[in-house]
């Protein structure tokens, strides 16, 4: 964690020399308020850490690691007026302590800035293709929130259609961020290469396996609510895979199941993951995230620096991918 | 017309060109919709008039040009989201011919894809500057559209206050615009300075002119209904300025005017407009929007091309600034 933790001390530091505090007010408040809500920071964690693979000073990476946490709260305020979200981190959401009009204004102007962090780099040499991974990124996040909005309306949605989706709404940032971090050190393309895929890899392990916490995962330690997933009817990686593989019978009992709304809720977790467990998910779940985990880890292994250098990255991975299943 | 209609259709083969027809198509749809509704173009046509201050190939500012377009219609779906409105060019807003989530994320990905834009452009040596002012204004467009928000609830704004917020929300967008046009042809910082300026002042100018024609126009050629502004009790050029100069009995009497929602319409339109008459508020506006019209003509007259370089420019801001006034 030592690692992990002179990374976090330089960024939350750059962040509070940094704030939002502006005119209009009821424009700039928001947004010092949701990136003050906390979170693990992982996205510009894992930028400054892939920089870091290659050059010591670091800091050099602190504008484009904010502007990545930027644009990841960008998008959480505007997913949370879609998704009606009441609470974040525990904590109200921009558009329930305020309003959707400023959830939404608020969110745009962030998004400028997450562009005007990267103009804030030292060497702008590079800067057309940090902007076009961005936006490529930027992109797809929109893209993959689409398909996950299309999804609560479809009856049948197939794991690849699943996997596209996750890959698109959380993991390719994470690739992006980890690419962007290796151009400013100005790695060389295969190994930018390898840095994409990393971030691309532990992001499906980490969504595979927030879908498994959520279900099977340890009430003390998770955080949320187990079984939330379920009760909500959500089409997760377990549900899709379990109507996938299921018999019949199975399938039929689960599909009455995931549309019923009059069940007793404790009663409906409780049959729902006994069926889950039943058909086998635990450990298609738990194996499909360490296939992913093993692609992360073997791109880290062939990127061709000092194994010391890659101490800290591997230790966020460590600890984003371990986590009780 | 002959000079601006070269522009014009070049820009329109453009965006026919390139369209958003791509997956998924709840997101994209939207975005071809907003385009196709039409415009008078201005800001697009008026970056590559710029270009073409310098350099006769303006079609390579056309990428940069597209840009501003999607960004200046995806504040308009935000903002038609913001401000509840059912139609747009007389056709339903995104939001309501789809839904509040649809206007968001396809807002969302339209600045995205500004961004992306500017990066097809053929010479990206200048890049950096370049998005350095499509920042900036794109902050202060939002920052305006929050003044303006402000106001509805304000009992009290100034003549500084309303000039501010119409220079953030409209002309600082021109006026970037006419900036980036200079800066893609190689301009120099003097004529770049000469550009923003005729792009603020011409902004400023408009927008008075669209606050007199709201309720003094011609209603056979005005387009909309006339009175419009004064049946939704907004605070326009005119109305402000009328508080600003008015005697104690006059201003008494508008202030009580402008918060009444219960007079019949006709009739509080008809009462306002002679109220506004009798303080020469037709005249101070007109002053006014004259004012800032010289001072854009006069830094247009400071760019050292040749007069028949100019002629585009100057013809677009004759039929832009003299619609009836």
């Amino acid at each position: 964690m030592q690692a992990i933790n002179t990374f976090n001390q330089s960024f939350e530091q750059y962040m509070q020399q940094h704030p939002f505090k502006a005119e209009p007010l009821e424009l700039y408040e928001p947004i010092d308020y949701i990136l003050q809500l906390g979170g693990k920071r992982m996205r510009p964690l894992m930028l400054l850490m892939s920089y870091a693979l290659f050059n010591d000073d670091y800091e050099k990476a602190l504008p484009a690691a904010y502007a990545i946490e930027i644009f990841h709260n960008f998008s959480l305020v505007h997913d949370d007026i879609m998704d009606q979200a009441p609470l974040r981190r525990g904590k109200p959401t921009v558009h329930e302590k305020w309003n959707v009009n400023t959830g939404i204004l608020s969110g745009d102007v962030m998004l400028v800035y997450a562009y005007e962090y990267l103009l804030k780099l030292e060497n702008l040499t590079r800067l057309p293709e940090i902007i076009k991974i961005f936006n490529r990124f930027a992109i797809e996040v929109c893209e993959g929130q689409q398909m996950d909005m299309n999804f609560e309306r479809c009856t049948h949605v197939t794991i690849e259609e699943y996997l596209k989706m996750i890959e698109l709404k959380t993991s390719v940032l994470l690739a992006g961020a980890m690419k962007i971090g290796g151009i400013i050190a100005d790695a060389d393309g295969k190994d930018l290469h390898h840095l994409y895929e990393i971030g691309r890899n532990i992001g499906l392990a980490f969504q595979i396996q927030d879908d498994y916490l959520d279900t099977f995962g340890d009430p003390a330690k998770f955080g949320k609510k187990v079984g939330g997933d379920i009760a909500q009817n959500k089409k997760t990686y377990l549900i899709i895979k379990a109507l996938e593989i299921a018999d019949t019978d199975n399938k039929a009992k689960l599909q009455m199941l995931i549309s019923n709304n009059t069940m007793q809720e404790a009663e409906k977790i409780q049959t729902v993951t006994q069926l889950l467990h039943d058909l086998g998910i635990p450990e298609l779940a738990n194996n499909k995230k360490l296939d992913y985990q093993e692609i992360a880890y073997a791109h880290l292994e062939a990127i061709d620096v000092a194994p010391k250098r890659k101490v800290a990255l591997k230790a966020i991975a460590d600890y984003l991918l371990n986590r009780d299943i």
